[in-house]
């Protein structure tokens, strides 16, 4: 018998599901074994529905009279933003139905919650789709990696921001050149900030450390910095000593604690996540059994996002109502990293007028706070103004390199702050 | 209630599943909300278990007793061979016992027989660690694109053949030479012929082929080409073209019909699958729905086999006795395509002596096979013997290519058989 499949908002991704549903039922059938059926669709703009072939399917613009519907066994929550969202799921999950959903912001804020509706009523609320939409990657972290503790995650999990660093990088454009190219071709909402400014990849961020860690993580625990401070110049800078600039969501396990951050870093032009480019996706795990993957692919649009949706109502049309289909169950909470505590590699981009003695300077500042350089660039004399010193530091603790950036920012010679970025 | 494992084979593979099962059941149970005990291991040579602490644990080496024991619900099969792994499977199959195993061989020429005896019996059988080693990709392609109609898979599946065209590539070496250090470094095994001969990644690209098409696909119905042929003279003039070789298992989608092919190929240094280096293996895949995904990982070695062995033991326990928990259904037979009708782009090295006229002979008899050039390179002029030509031809069909070939082979003028390689 058919599962029924109720799908709540007909827009970009929601129409990706339905397409998928009606195309591809017959080869979701021979290939999973299972019949999957859209039966509902719930949508306030019935000029949305004019594209589909809805033969059929009953439409209506009243999500609840969908939710309550005993036809549909599986909801779609495909609406986006916090409210009604999270009102439709709590209902439909409290109505015994299983749920499933794209909406990154509503898991970041409120996953825990709905995660307990969910195994309180003994059904399932899936969100493949939520991270790097057409990548299965929620699934390779909780079920494919399952036999594994995971060490570290690095995500390249915004496809706007990856394509504007790929432009950056590979065709000397400024920052907002490309941006305003990518608002232009639609690749990029309006406004971008929750893009740009690193807020869509913390969301995924905290998504990835809960799963990984089995265990609340806050969205206020992620720290976060987009890429709007990264000049075309740090580009360039970072290709010539070796590395390309992308926008990490980084998770890790540091003996027993969590570190979650989304910040631009270098990453080395031979590492994988390197050769990821424009407005595709991909996250590399570490983990203690199978050593080092890669996933990789289209992380937005709508039919990679469709494909995540739809593999969920799959899956729960093949797991069935087993009883220890458990959705995801939250440990004990663990301590969160602070940023400050962080050790790793920097970038420096310094600022300062060309004369005699800066480099001393900065180096007698940096070397008091034990943070050692390990090579520099200096550009050539600029008569105009100040020229740029760019610094690889060694490991060493951020905090200590923040402390030195105090003193070397208030220098006379600096003319204006530091930039200063991560390595992988 | 925990589920109950038994471990047939404590071998390299058998021996990682136990470590894993001792080591992370506790992140096991935390991450996926099953309990996966280890209770029995059957192992012919009782010396190779004084490595584990096998406390509770029940070890003998009778296979049979440990199938018919009530306490084990899943049995893992990993002492590989076609015999007596087969019949183990088959008895505990046929014991409603789920089976987990990494055997690709017998699955390759045995597959439909053992998928049939799981659906009578209503238990599963899982083979992630058949293909790929620590790459959950027989997940990706069965549930995380369940949605997806797959039309192309392109696999770098074997790590010891990656590990010599990645040596040959980087480091100058012959074929030989690197064979010898993988064999001494324990990389490959001894003879190598499976590996090297290209029938290893054959027996993969023939689950693959089953699994994307649901319908049995036989393993002579697999083109299969090895690397032993591949000189670094080859390596050098594709690195020089903008090319870097890789052994790749091809499946397509053609119209319906399934091509399946291993052979070596010129992968464009762009694409993803040239950065995948050394022992490691990727899949590309592309699918109508979720576009291109690509997955990478460590292909094999005890740790990341096992990584796969005991995400199918979790799956089991999560997914309980879900009565449509279906294994594998095999569709009906699809046409495969013939190596002689694909098109592609090749690549030809020619072994000529160093005389006026010889290209125009060559590019004649090209031509009235409709097979034309895109580019060319002529090894300077060698004083004491034949000079190579390489050549990349545009679009063709192998058949017209290789009817081309023959009569370039019986030129005077040609030193010796052609070399062919096909292009991605």
């Amino acid at each position: 018998m058919a599962i029924g499949v109720g799908v709540i908002g007909a827009g970009t991704v929601g129409g990706g599901v339905i397409k998928t549903l009606i195309a591809n039922s017959e080869s979701i059938a021979a290939r999973a074994g299972v019949d999957v059926a859209l039966t509902h669709v719930a949508e306030l703009d019935a000029g949305r529905l004019g594209e589909f072939d809805l033969t059929g399917v009953q439409t209506g613009s009243d999500a609840e009279a969908l939710i309550e519907n005993p036809d549909v066994a599986v909801v779609c929550e495909l609406i986006g933003g916090i409210e009604p969202a999270k009102s439709f799921i709590l209902k439909a999950l409290n109505a015994k139905k299983h749920v499933v959903t794209a909406n990154k912001m509503l898991l970041a804020y409120h996953g825990p919650e709905l995660c307990a509706a969910a195994t309180a009523n003994g059904v399932d609320l899936r969100y493949e789709a939520a991270v790097a939409g057409g990548i299965p990657i929620i699934k390779a972290l909780r079920e494919g990696l399952a036999a594994n503790k995971i060490r570290s995650v690095y995500g390249i999990l915004n496809g706007t921001c990856n394509y504007i660093l790929s432009r950056m990088t590979y065709e000397g454009l400024e920052f907002d050149e490309t941006l305003e190219q990518a608002i232009e071709k639609g690749f990029a909402e309006t406004p971008p900030d929750l893009d740009i400014e690193g807020h869509d990849t913390a969301h995924k961020c905290q998504i990835i450390a809960s799963l990984c860690y089995a265990t609340e993580v806050d969205l206020d625990d992620v720290y976060v910095e987009g890429i709007t401070k990264v000049t075309h110049a740090d580009v360039a800078y970072a290709l010539e000593l070796g590395y390309v600039i992308k926008l990490l969501a980084i998770v890790r396990d540091v003996d027993g604690a969590i570190e979650a951050r989304v910040h631009p870093a270098l990453v080395p032009q031979e590492h994988l996540l390197a050769a990821v480019r424009n407005e595709f996706n991909a996250v590399y795990v570490q983990s203690d059994v199978a050593d080092a993957t890669l996933y990789y692919g289209r992380g937005a649009g709508r039919m990679p996002t469709a494909s995540a949706v739809v593999a969920d109502i799959v899956d729960i049309a093949c797991r069935g109502h087993a009883p220890n289909a458990a959705p995801f169950v939250y440990g004990p909470r663990r301590p969160i990293c602070d940023i400050g505590n962080v050790q790793g590699r920097y970038y420096l981009r310094l600022t300062a007028y060309d004369k005699p003695g800066v480099l001393g300077k900065v180096c007698t500042i940096l070397g008091k706070n034990n943070v050692s350089i390990a090579s520099c660039i200096q550009q050539e004399e600029n008569k105009e103004g100040p020229v740029h010193v760019v610094m690889m530091t060694h490991e060493t603790v951020e905090s200590a390199l923040r402390n030195a950036l105090k003193d070397i920012d208030k220098l006379d010679v600096i003319y204006e702050p530091t930039h200063v970025l991560r390595v992988l």
